[in-house]
């Protein structure tokens, strides 16, 4: 068994430490076998693991998206420039982004034509034709899609890349208090999700107007932090009023006959929530999955010679039919040995790993690990299938109440600049009292090297003082290095 | 009751007869939501309704390939130009429609980046980098995505669009044997989600040389005949050999440590399918949907005055209820009148109507309408529950019986040229001797004005004619005009 400390470092394992965030998370990603470069700047592969994790995600959100009468559709990938255009804000937040298809074959095409960045341009003249009376509303429509944003920072897997996976919803309403009703619904599917399947604590909040969508009248994310001490942006919910409806001409006629613009909401779920749970909960030796997202729950691993060999496996076969429900793999390779697949479904990160050789048998027991704390144990057979329910349910609970140590642990607050900027420095996330004049905010970043106001905390102002112009603050902001 | 009738020629109703199909056709996809034009030539909005029928398309589909093994991921939508060139022939297939990405944001690109028209030239770099040993074997990815592809034809919504949704197996096995064997798994997997679920009547076969996908050793796929008499692909398996594998060099070691090419598939069905089924089955009245595809199996319209109202609404929500395993939708709607609404439902394809009113109620029944025969039969609500799913099953054989006619009949074999001209211009579908000369192919479509060798018939010859060029036939075609 001495084999497995002696593998760990080898090139198959991680050799970074969780410290040097960038290498650790990068070797994770590679060698988990969750994405891989390809030769498309800044676009990964997802490969089956992350997509089936995605997969998963998906089905969660899109179940509470139908229950809230949400209805899924298809539009074009590409869209007309001059649609793009319409929303002046929006093109000024999404143009610099933008992939542009100039030719179709050898033909140079008359416009150019955007890969979508977010389809809000292409989907609203539909809208305006589709709506025309009150009972046309609500409108509730959502795409699972890919879309495509060339940013010019440095892409990291699943956390910043080019095209990336999502769902956008776009939701019509006929006025701002029905629109509005939407939000806590959207909260709560996305809170759901994250943290009962995802086991990610994040904290729900509004960006400040520097810092809000392209077009919205408010927009409204959960915030994680990862180990590195970077804030990244989680599922999103924008409420846009009536800004697009002038702009593409989404008018109904209401009960009375009388002319409305309409009001809308959208919100949005990427493939960069796979990053951020793999980032939280992995560990040195590897990946680890929440137990409720991993697309196998057990790893069997029978330990047997050419004399235990028949008894051993059929066992292995008899126990991961029992565990079926949990999708147990059962490694029956012989030219890998037992130290060798332990390592491996480590770093993978299946939750949990039964081994059984042939002592065990004689004992009618096998061992189980647990992936989140390494902890093993002996368990009766005839024990385990009323116990892994719990132990996953254990493990579920235990890596959101760790994610949510990491994050408290990363939080401090500060009522100066020159602390703000040792918090930011230290790698932590600052809370801070601020005015909601931009320049202050963006003196924020100035001082800190980069740290950006993240969003406005719940907690209300007492009376403090902005930390950058000393006059009267209008708010707590996290403040914080993100990506 | 008449009010039916009268409104059926409205500006709601189709007003096109099924004869006029392109008209007739267009018709069908806009007024019963299931399509939209937007403003990218040849690119469509997928409603709620169509894309609810992709998903169930999907969701069978992928069982399936996931009992085979398959696993789904995802790879970028865009292919720098130099790995799309890898493939002679590949490129040359596919070049003249490709979408090109040449800039982000303001700067050009160095390498311009094609927007996938099918995804080998991206996926296989990295089946290449990934598959090293015969361990590594096979390998069966899948991805659901969007593609595509530029055709300069007049596009067709659903049937002949830019862009297109679609599954893309592509998979790797050790040699010809193992990977052929996958041919009838995906030939099954097709046929029984075409048949079972969208009651379509196809016929599978090999394409010629001619019309083989570019790159590959040989394409099967399966052939469908629209009411219009043309002739449509639908899912396809392609047999690539090791044409790939030498291109992208896809190497293994084989178990005795000599180094071998791999040998692939390719297998595919897209969104063509929807337009498929929406024209076969569809009448004059508008869309016709089997019964285990369509979102909505059933729609109760209540039929009241003030004075019954109470009474029928809460007999209506009591039966829908009951059938809830079938979707029904109750309309309850006081500003519309029942013949508006059995207009409405006819045209957007409800299989089961159930009116329900107070004389109804007096003798316990409802009347119950069937889509596919437009017969109104009384039925006791006590056995509802009970024979609809009978008269489900019915519909669902009856579409797929009229859909294999509607094949057959259209399908008629000649040995001279005279007569298959005479074949193709009375809008049907010919199968006629021929020999492998690529210029005899050539020349049916010329003598025809544009019907081409749509595949290989299973009936061999024995001693026929090409009837072109008078030599020994070497196979029977199908011929036909087609999308």
């Amino acid at each position: 068994m001495t084999k497995v400390n002696n593998e760990k470092k080898s090139e198959l394992g991680i050799t970074a430490e969780k410290d040097e965030f960038s290498d650790w998370f990068t070797q994770i990603m590679l060698k988990a076998d969750l994405a891989d470069y390809t030769d498309v700047s800044g676009c990964i592969v997802f490969r089956p693991t992350a997509y089936a994790i995605w997969e998963k995600i998906k089905e969660e959100c899109d179940k509470r998206f139908k229950n809230l009468g949400v209805k899924n559709c298809y539009f074009p990938i590409l869209i007309p420039e001059k649609l793009l255009s319409r929303e002046k804000e929006h093109v000024k937040g999404f143009s610099p982004e933008v992939a542009w298809v100039t030719h179709a074959g050898d033909t140079k095409l008359n416009e150019r034509l955007a890969v979508r960045p977010t389809s809000e341009t292409i989907m609203y003249p539909s809208y305006s034709k589709w709506i025309k009376s009150w009972r046309d509303l609500p409108l509730k429509l959502n795409q699972w899609n890919n879309a495509i944003r060339w940013e010019f920072r440095h892409p990291v897997p699943f956390l910043r890349t080019r095209e990336f996976l999502w769902n956008e919803g776009h939701t019509v309403y006929a006025n701002e208090k029905e629109s509005l009703k939407e939000r806590d619904e959207i909260k709560k599917t996305y809170k759901e999700v994250c943290e009962n399947f995802l086991a990610l604590y994040g904290v729900y909040g509004r960006k400040t107007e520097r810092e809000k969508f392209a077009g919205a009248v408010f927009s409204e994310k959960f915030h994680y932090i990862l180990p590195n001490g970077k804030a990244i942006e989680g599922p999103c919910f924008h409420h846009d009023g009536e800004n697009f409806a002038k702009a593409y001409n989404i008018k109904f006629l209401d009960e009375f006959g009388k002319a409305q613009y309409a009001n809308q909401n959208t919100f949005a779920i990427s493939t960069r929530m796979l990053g951020v749970m793999f980032a939280v909960h992995s560990d040195e030796k590897g990946l680890i999955l929440p137990p409720k997202i991993a697309p196998n729950q057990i790893v069997i691993i029978p330990i047997f010679d050419e004399k235990t060999k028949k008894q051993v496996l059929a066992e292995a076969k008899k126990i991961q039919k029992e565990l079926s429900e949990f999708n147990p793999i059962l490694d029956e390779r012989e030219y890998q040995r037992p130290g060798f697949k332990f390592n491996e479904y480590e770093l993978k990160g299946i939750p949990i790993r039964i081994e059984i050789g042939p002592k065990d048998l004689e004992k009618k027991q096998v061992i189980l690990f647990r992936r989140d704390n390494l902890k093993k144990d002996p368990i009766k057979i005839i024990n385990l299938k009323k116990r892994i329910p719990k132990i996953l349910e254990e493990m579920q609970k235990n890596l959101f109440n760790k994610s949510k140590k990491l994050f408290e642990g990363k939080i401090q607050s500060s009522d100066n600049l020159k602390d703000i900027k040792k918090i930011i420095e230290s790698k932590k996330v600052g809370i801070v009292p601020l005015c909601k004049n931009e320049k202050c905010e963006e003196m924020i970043k100035f001082e800190t090297k980069g740290a950006k106001a993240l969003f406005i905390d719940e907690k209300k102002i007492k009376g403090e003082k902005c930390i950058i112009c000393n006059n009267p603050a209008d708010y707590f902001v996290y403040v914080g290095k993100s990506y």
